[in-house]
C-alpha cells in the first residue's frame, strides 16, 4: 500500500425524504442560490420540495447548467451571485449541476480569479462559499468529493480540478429522486460510475487489500443492480445501490493508497469536448480498447478482475484477460452504451484531431505508469472505432 | 437499505513516517498533552518520534492509561490538564488510550461533567477539548470513529458513549508502529476487529449491497492477513492491511444504512469488568455462541457469510451454517485466541453475577431484534462454558 493522507468532510443525508433535513443544514437567513440543470426538477416537484425546506431562507435560482458545465454559462451565475449578494449555493442536480456549482462557490470570492482557478487546476482556492447538495442522479460521485471538471466552450477545454474548499458541506441523497430520470441518463451513470472505480482498481497492484475488495464490491454491486435499474426501473432499493454505490466509487476511499489510472477519462474528455458524445458514452468506449491495449502493464489486476469481479476460473491467463474485456464491453452494450465510435458518427478521419487536442492540452503522459503516449492513445482511439 | 445520515470529519494520514505529520495538525504554541498507556512507546522510540514532531508546542505527558481504561485514572489526568492548561490531546497508543484520551477530552471542559457524559452515554457533551491521535495498534478503529468505551472500577461498569465532538482531528497511521506489539495484542486486535464487522454485518438483511461488500472485504482480508502477522511478523504489508481494515471496520462506513447487533459486546463487557478477561478475548468467546443461539434470527445473513467469506457451497443450509459457525471459532483458535470460558477459569457458577450485572446494566433487549433477553444472554454464556 503506498502513503496517503485522505478526509472526507462531507456529510450524506441518505434516504427517501431526506430533503426536508436540508431545513436543519443551511444556516437560516442565508441567501441561498440554488443551481440546477435542465428543469426536470421544476417538473417533478423537488424544486418545490427544497423550496419548501429553505422557509426560514432568502432564495434564489440559477436554471440551465448543461451536461459538462461550461465556464461561459457559470459565469452568468456569477452576476447573479454577486448582485443578490448570495452567501450559500445549493445545487440540485447530477454531476454537472454539482460541478459547475463548485466552479461558482470558488469563483464567486473576489480573490478566486476563474482562469486562475483552472490553470492551477485548483490549487489557487483558499477559501469558497459554502455548498450544499441535492444529487438526482447517480453517477459522478461528485456529491461527496472535492473535484469538478468544467467546460470552456470557445477552446473546447475540458478541465478537471480539486481543492479541500470545494468540498459540498451536505449531500442529501434521495434515491426516490432519480427515478423519473430517462433511461439514457440511468445508463449512463452506472457506467460512469463503473469506469471510475477502475481508473482506481486496474491499475497495478500494491497489495492494498482492502482498497481491492471495496471497488470489487462496487462493481459488483452495478453489475447486479445495473440492469435492474432498467428492467425493474421502480425498484427504490436498487436506486438505494446504484446511488451509495456511485458516492463510494469516487469520494477517494477506494483510490487513497493506491496507483491510480485516468488515461480512460483524459482520452474521452475530448470526445466529448469535439464530438459532444455523452461523458459516461465516451468512457463506455474507450475503456475497452484501453484495457486491450494496456493488457500487458496491467496484467496482474487484469487477471484479479477477471477472478473476483467475474469469476472466470477456467483457460490460459490471455483466455482470461479476453473473456474479462469482452464481458466489460458486453455490460456497457447491455446498459444501452455503445461501445464503438463508429456508432456515434466518428470515423478515422477524426483520430488526428483527437491527438492534438491531447497534445494541446498536455496529455502526453498518461496512466498509472505515464505510458500512454500521443502514439499510445492514438492506437487506443483506432482500437475504438 | 435504511435511511441514514453519516458524517467521519477525521483526517487519515497512513503510511511509514507519517509522524513528522503531526507537526503541521497540532496548531503551533499549543500545549499538549501527549497521553499514553503502559510506556513502550518510550521503549520503542515512538514517543521520542512524537515529541520531535511536536518542538514548537509545549508537551507534557500522562502516561499509565490501562486497557480498558478506568474513569478513576482518567481523572487523575484530568488534574494536569487543569495544572497545565492544556489545550490539545495527543493520544499515542492503542484503543485504550484513545478512548480514554476521548473521555478527557469531553470532561476536560467544565460544563461537561464526568457523570453526566456517562449517564448520558455522550449526549451532554457540547463541545471537547481538540483531540490527536497516533494509533499503535491495529484493533479497535477508535481512531477515526466518535464513540468510546470507560470503566468506573467501583460498580464494574464498561459505559460506551458517543459523540460528534469526540472525533479525532486526525490520526497517523504508522504501520511500522505495530512491528514490536506483543502476539496477543496483534491478536486480539485482529478478532476486536472481526467482531466488530460482524455486529453490523450478521443481523437480517436490508439489501445494502454496498454495506455487504466492504463488510466481507474486512473479513477477508482479517482471515487473510491476521494470520499472516503472526507467522511473518516483519511483513509491514501486513500490517498495513490490517491497520487499514481494522479503521474500515469502525469507522461508521460499514454500519451506514443497515441494522447493528452488537449484542456480543454487551455480553463481552460483562465479562471484562468482572473477570479481566481481554476484551477481544471476550469477543472471541461469545460470538461463536450468539451464532449459534441466534442462527434462526440471523439465517439469511449466516448464508450468505457461509458462501461468500468462507467460500461454502455445499451441504443444507444448516449444514453450511455449523460450518461457518465452526469455522469462525477455528480462526480465533488459529490466532491462539481460546473460544470457551473455561480456558479463562471461569465456570457455571459465574454465570448468576453475569446476568445480574447484565440487568443491573439495563442490557436486557439485546441484538438488532432486541431478541436478546437476560433468559437469552443466560443461554449464550452457557453455551460459552
Amino acid at each position: 500500500m503506498l502513503n496517503f493522507s485522505y478526509r472526507n468532510p462531507v456529510k450524506v443525508i441518505f434516504g427517501s425524504g431526506s430533503c426536508a433535513q436540508i431545513t436543519k443544514e443551511v444556516p437560516s437567513g442565508s441567501r441561498v442560490l440554488i443551481t440546477y440543470g435542465g428543469g426536470s426538477i421544476k417538473r417533478n416537484g423537488t424544486f418545490d420540495e427544497v423550496k419548501a425546506a429553505l422557509s426560514n431562507h432568502e432564495v434564489f435560482e440559477f436554471g440551465g447548467i448543461e451536461p459538462n458545465p461550461s465556464v461561459e454559462t457559470l459565469l452568468q451565475a456569477l452576476n447573479v451571485i454577486k448582485q443578490e449578494q448570495i452567501n450559500y449555493i445549493l445545487a440540485v442536480g447530477g454531476g454537472s449541476v454539482i460541478d459547475g456549482s463548485k466552479f461558482l462557490a470558488a469563483i464567486a470570492l473576489e480573490e478566486n480569479d476563474p482562469i486562475e482557478v483552472l490553470r492551477t487546476r485548483g490549487r489557487s482556492i483558499r477559501r469558497a462559499l459554502p455548498l450544499g447538495v441535492v444529487v438526482t442522479l447517480a453517477a459522478t460521485g461528485s456529491e461527496t468529493n472535492s473535484a469538478a471538471v468544467v467546460t470552456e466552450l470557445s477552446t473546447h477545454t475540458k478541465t478537471g480540478f480539486f481543492s479541500p474548499h470545494i468540498y459540498p458541506q451536505f449531500a442529501v441523497m434521495d434515491p426516490t429522486k432519480t427515478l423519473t430520470l430517462p433511461t439514457r441518463q440511468v445508463s449512463n451513470g452506472v457506467v460512469d460510475a463503473f469506469v471510475h472505480v477502475m481508473e482506481q482498481y486496474l491499475t497495478y497492484p500494491v497489495n492494498g487489500k482492502i482498497q481491492d475488495r471495496f471497488a470489487e464490491g462496487i462493481l459488483l454491486t452495478l453489475i447486479e443492480d445495473g440492469p435492474k435499474a432498467l428492467s425493474e426501473p421502480d425498484n427504490i432499493e436498487v436506486r438505494a445501490n446504484l446511488m451509495w454505490a456511485a458516492s463510494q466509487a469516487l469520494n477517494g476511499l477506494i483510490g487513497a493508497g493506491v496507483p491510480q489510472d485516468w488515461a480512460t477519462h483524459m482520452l474521452g474528455h475530448e470526445l466529448t469536448a469535439l464530438h459532444g458524445i455523452d461523458h459516461a458514452q465516451t468512457l463506455a468506449i474507450v475503456l475497452p480498447a484501453m484495457m486491450e491495449d494496456q493488457r500487458v502493464t496491467k496484467r496482474e489486476k487484469l487477471l484479479q478482475y477477471a477472478e473476483r469481479v467475474w469469476q472466470i476460473q477456467d483457460g490460459s491467463d490471455d483466455k482470461r484477460i479476453d473473456s474479462a474485456i469482452e464481458l466489460t464491453r458486453a455490460f456497457f452494450e447491455q446498459l444501452g452504451v455503445p461501445t464503438h465510435l463508429s456508432a456515434y458518427g466518428v470515423g478515422p478521419e477524426h483520430i488526428d484531431a483527437l491527438v492534438a487536442q491531447l497534445e494541446a492540452h498536455g496529455m502526453v503522459k498518461l496512466g498509472e505508469r505515464q505510458a500512454v503516449t500521443p502514439d499510445v492513445s492514438r492506437r487506443i482511439y483506432e482500437a475504438c472505432l
